[in-house]
C-alpha cells in the first residue's frame, strides 16, 4: 500500500476543511476516496467540489465499500465513538475529530473496541503540533522541573460573537454538542494540559452558562484540579473575553516555564528548590536561576497530524495523538461540568452515571431553537481558526 | 503643632524598621517621642541604639503618658484591634501595621471606634504607593476598562525558607499570627485586589497547610471570588515556589490590563466588546485595540505613608490606606479559611461565629514548640522586604 485511501464522515465545516487541504496536496500519502454524510444537501456539494470521491449517504455505506482503509470522522461530538466502533469492526484505520466524544463511557467503548483492533486509532489534537508545547512536554516529562508544583494556564482567547453561535442551531446546545467552551474550543487545552502536566484527580470547576452570549451552555469556566503528589492546577478559559490571553506556566522544584506571546521562557534553578528550602540559614533568599528561550512559529498541525496518521498506518510511525488518550481531556470537561453542576469536588475517574443523569436532563429541558444567521467566513478560515493562538 | 508626636507600639521587625526609617530622617514631619514593648529585652535594645525616646513596657502606660499624639501599632496581628481601640478612646490617631486583625468582628469594633473619634486612623498598606497599582486602580475606577470581566493575579514570589518560619516561635501559627501566607505575606495583594477591582461576594478557596514547609498554617493557596456583577477573581500565592511570578491581569468589556516586571500594559478596545458581541456579523473576529504602556520604579512605601500619615493628621490630606478598609483584605482571607475549612462556598460579610469557631478548635489544639534559630538578615532588609517585587 502506497497511499491510505482514506473516507472523510461528515461534510460539516470540519470535513471539507480536511478534504480542501487533502486536495491541496498537503497530505501526499493521502488519497480521499470517499465521502459521506446524512444531508443530501451537504453531500451533494461536496461531491460537486470533489468529484474524484465516491459518495455516501450513510457513515456504514461508506464503510462497507471496500473502498477505503481509514476513516476520518467529523460528525457532531456525540457520534464519535459509536463510528469509530462501526469502523474497527470492519478493520478500518480512525481518525476523529476531537472531543473524544461526550459520555466517557461511550468512549472508554471505543477504546476498547480499538484495543481489540489491529488498526491505527488518532485523535485530531493538532495543537500538539505545535513546537513550543511539544517542548514544554520534552521539559516536564525529562525531570527538567523536578517534581511539579503548579499548572496556571489562562486561555481566554477563544473569542466568539453572537453571530456565530447564531449559525448552527447545533452550536453551543446540550443536545448538539453536549456542551460549550468545554467541550468545542478548549479540549484542545485540555489535552495539552494533561499531555505536558498530567491527570489531576480531583477537579472543582465554576461553569457559567451564557454569561456573554444568548445560549444555554457555559461560555465561560474556571477550573481548579489536585494532583496526586499535592500539585495544583487552575485553568482559565472562555469566549467572551478581547483581548483574550493564552499564558501557560507550570512550575516544579527545579523551575519554570512560561509559554506566552509564541515564546517558551525556561527558568532553571541552579539548585533544588527543596534543598534550598530546607538548607539555606537565610529566611529571605531568590535562589539563583539559569534562563532559555524558545521560539517557533505555530503551524498548521492538521495536514501534519493527518500525515503522521498516514505515517503510522504506512510505517508504523508512533502517532502525535493516539485515539486512546482523547478520554482524558473528556474526563476533565466532564468532571468540570459535574463539579458545577453539583457545586462539589469530583473524583477523575468521573462518576459517569451521575455525570450522564445531568446531561441528560438538560438535554431534555432545552429549547430546541431554529437558526438561520448566516455568519461571513471565507473558505480558508479553517486551519487559521484551529491554529495555536498567543 | 508642626510635628507629629509619635509612639511606636512593639519594638519587633517592623516596629524597629519604622523607627530606623524614621531615624534616618524619612519622615519629616514625624518625631519618634516613645516606644513600647511588653519584652524587656526588646524595648532595652530599642532604647540603646534609640536614646532619644521614652520607654513603657505596656502600650497602655505610652498612651497614658502625654508625650504621644500617634501611635503605630506593630505587635502581632491579634493584638491590632484591641490596641488600636484602646488609642482612639484617648483620643490618639492610630497607624496600624497590616493585617487589621484576625476576626473581623474585633476589626468591626476597631472601625466603630474609629468612626466615634475625631482622629485619623490609617493602615500600612505600603504596596499601594506603588506607581503601577495605582495606574490600575484610576483606569479601573474611571470605567477604563468598562464594566469589570476577570482578574487573574498570580503571586507567587513570597519566597520563604524553613529557616524564616524557624526563626520565631510565634510564626506561622494559628496561636501567633492566626494563619500563614494569607495573614502574613498576601495582606497587601488582597488589599491591592480589593483596592483596584472591587470586593467579591462569594469566596471558594483551597488552603494547603505546610505542603512546603514544616509548618501548621497555610503556605500555598488558591482563591476563587464571585462578584455581583458576574465578573471573577483568581488569586494565587504562596511561599513555597522559586522563581515566582507576580503577574496581575485584569479585564474588562472595554480592554486588559496586564501587570508584570514592573510595567503596567493596557490594551483598550476601539469599540466596547459587548457591541462587538451583538452587531458584528462575523462569527470570529479579533476586536482592534489600542495600546498603552506604563512603567515606573517601585518606591519604598513605607515613609511614604508615614509621610501621608502626618500629612493627614496636620494638613487633613487623604490617607493613602485609611485603617477602615483593613477589613477587606481581612474579609477575603477569613472567607478563603473559612472555605478551606468547611469545602464549601462561603459569602461576604463571613460568618464570624462560625469563622472564630474553627480558629478557636485550631489554636486550641495546636502543638507549640520553642524554636531558636536564628536567620542571617541585615538590618537594612525589611523595607526591601515589604517592596513591591516584581
Amino acid at each position: 500500500m502506497e497511499k491510505v485511501r482514506l473516507g472523510i464522515i461528515g461534510m460539516g465545516n470540519m470535513g471539507t476543511g480536511h478534504l480542501r487541504s487533502i486536495m491541496k496536496g498537503e497530505c501526499p500519502r493521502i488519497e480521499v476516496t470517499a465521502l459521506a454524510d446524512t444531508d443530501p444537501e451537504k453531500l451533494k456539494k461536496a461531491g460537486q467540489s470533489f468529484g474524484a470521491a465516491a459518495l455516501f449517504d450513510t457513515p456504514e455505506a461508506l464503510m462497507d465499500s471496500g473502498l477505503v482503509d481509514a476513516v476520518l470522522i467529523a460528525v457532531p461530538h456525540y457520534d464519535h465513538p459509536r463510528i469509530a466502533i462501526e469502523a474497527f469492526s470492519r478493520g478500518l484505520h480512525v481518525m476523529t475529530e476531537k472531543p473524544a466524544g461526550v459520555f466517557t463511557r461511550q468512549v472508554r467503548e471505543m477504546n476498547e473496541a480499538a484495543a481489540n483492533s489491529d488498526v491505527k486509532f488518532a485523535i485530531m489534537f493538532n495543537q500538539r503540533a505545535d513546537p513550543i508545547y511539544a517542548k514544554a512536554r520534552e521539559i516536564v516529562s525529562s525531570g527538567g522541573l523536578g517534581e511539579t508544583k503548579r499548572l496556571v494556564w489562562i486561555v481566554t482567547n477563544w473569542y466568539r460573537t453572537q453571530a456565530y453561535y447564531d449559525s448552527g442551531s447545533w452550536r453551543a446546545t446540550w443536545n448538539g454538542e453536549g456542551g460549550g467552551v468545554l467541550l468545542n474550543q478548549a479540549p484542545h487545552n485540555l489535552d495539552l494540559w494533561q499531555w505536558i502536566f498530567g491527570m489531576p484527580k480531583t477537579i472543582r470547576a465554576f461553569c457559567s452558562v451564557g454569561k456573554y452570549h444568548n445560549i444555554g451552555v457555559e461560555d465561560d469556566v474556571t477550573i481548579y484540579g489536585e494532583y496526586d503528589n499535592g500539585a495544583t492546577a487552575v485553568f482559565i478559559s472562555t469566549t467572551g473575553e478581547a483581548p483574550g490571553t493564552n499564558r501557560l506556566e507550570i512550575s516544579g522544584t527545579k523551575g519554570k516555564l512560561v509559554l506566552e506571546e509564541g515564546k517558551l521562557r525556561f527558568w532553571k534553578l541552579k539548585e533544588d528548590e527543596r534543598m534550598t528550602c530546607f538548607n539555606c540559614k537565610d529566611g529571605f533568599v531568590w535562589p539563583e536561576t539559569d534562563y532559555e528561550e524558545f521560539s517557533a512559529e505555530s503551524p498548521d498541525g492538521h495536514p501534519i497530524l493527518l500525515n503522521n496518521f498516514a505515517d503510522a498506518i504506512l510505517d508504523g510511525k508512533e502517532l502525535i495523538a493516539p485515539g486512546e488518550e482523547g478520554i482524558n481531556s473528556l474526563s476533565i470537561s466532564n468532571a468540570a461540568y459535574l463539579s458545577s453542576w453539583t457545586g462539589s469536588s469530583v473524583d477523575i475517574p468521573v462518576d459517569e452515571e451521575s455525570f450522564e443523569q445531568h446531561l441528560t436532563e438538560l438535554c431534555r429541558s432545552e429549547r430546541r431553537e431554529k437558526k438561520t444567521v448566516t455568519v461571513n467566513e471565507t473558505a480558508e478560515a479553517l486551519s487559521e481558526r484551529w491554529k495555536v493562538r498567543w
